[in-house]
């Protein structure tokens, strides 16, 4: 029975070179491919992933959908996967969805989050998940440059030079800070896409604002020279994570 | 200047072989007295712990004291402990304090954690700090069961077996369940001490409960009797947390 399914999933990237299979390393996608190659007899199962995270990058509800030739159903996939999985990479979901479905360009929204770890010397129980900055921040600064963020705009400035795409013309719906709970400062940023590096991008200028090395409307200089030269250093893989994927109503 | 330092600590417990000094194994005693011979230029400095915990345990508020001869100040010490540990072991304060201070005896009561991860195929975020335990579970009967335990009582039943110290009896004054946020359930044990593996084997035994497999007075009669047999099996050390340490007001 040949049919699509949708695998979602939540992943520590830090043992990974990212999302994206490669022929020499260890990454989210093949070890994804190679548990359904097994699982369904095939001798290679193709996955499409709704984002393409780095290397060190984190989800919590990264999509990914494949065509699969198989007799076991839904929950003997999701049994199998959850088994073969190595425990840093767990299925939270599996379902057949109609063959349209693609889960990259079905989505309509993706929300990614950064973490920073504000503990004066650094929380051991986030690690691997934020970025320990526990430096002065000026967060009215911070919180006026983000309100300056949402929009459709042209994102060149915020994409790394390696970014091969044409179009860099996304929306984004929004932009906040969250305080955790602990010593937890997050960002959150939605758009209907992202530019390589554009999160870790906006999150090094964001700090850079934080600090009073520039100011908020550096963001919007940013933007409209398209110069990554004046943007803030890209921020570490370790504190982003890929929090969710969001799918219209008529979603194939 | 000798002097009597107090430091606490916050460690993520994965990667080492306990609290405890040992001769051939890496423990959290062994890396601090380490930190702080280097720091104070001495030969080897003793440090007495508040807890010892297991191999794998946690913490995030370890107590330890030792007598120091520097002329470092406090801040001195916190920053240099701060860079020479590694990043799993993390000092979040450094105060002097009373020569008879002793972070154990004089301690009035720690707190130590428990967490359950709920998720049914099992949170990565989680995977280092808590036990996935996706199986049904009685919540009733467990808290009937918590209910039970609070008092002054002789906790051998609870105890290893390799418990070596004589008198049993501790005073618990805390033993409950807390929902936390997203697939999380925590137990909260609080005592004026705790024997060794004894929260591992309530928690043990809770879980028999929770899935039916003991009444909830199972917990009394692990007391009456003083069976270890009767109780729960040891649950794994990853989901156990020292908490905190409280000193009396007037402590040493």
């Amino acid at each position: 029975l040949i049919r699509r399914l949708r695998v979602d999933l939540a992943y520590d990237g830090t043992g990974y070179r990212g999302w994206q299979v490669q022929a020499s390393a260890r990454t989210v996608q093949g070890t994804l491919e190679g548990a359904l190659a097994r699982l369904t007899g095939g001798d290679s199962v193709r996955t499409r992933g709704a984002g393409r995270t780095d290397a060190g990058v984190h989800a919590r509800g990264q999509v990914a959908d494949a065509l699969v030739d198989t007799r076991l159903d839904d929950g003997a996939i999701a049994k199998g996967l959850a088994a073969l999985l190595p425990a840093d990479v767990r299925p939270t979901a599996v379902g057949t969805v109609p063959d349209g479905f693609h889960a990259r360009r079905s989505a309509v929204a993706k929300t990614y989050r950064y973490t920073l770890d504000r503990s004066p010397w650094g929380d051991p129980f986030l690690g691997r998940f934020a970025l320990h900055h526990p430096y002065a921040m000026d967060l009215d600064a911070v919180r006026a440059a983000l309100l300056l963020l949402p929009g459709t705009r042209d994102w060149t400035g915020f994409a790394a030079a390696a970014c091969e795409v044409e179009n860099r013309v996304r929306t984004l719906t929004d932009a906040r800070l969250e305080t955790g709970d602990g010593s937890t400062l997050t960002f959150v940023f939605r758009a209907d896409g992202f530019l390589t590096y554009m999160v870790r991008n906006l999150v090094g200028t964001l700090l850079e604002v934080g600090r009073g090395a520039a100011a908020p409307d550096r963001v919007v200089e940013v933007l409209e020279t398209r110069d990554r030269g004046i943007a803030g250093p890209t921020a570490p893989p370790k504190g982003l994570c890929l929090e969710s994927v969001e799918y219209g109503p008529s979603a194939p």
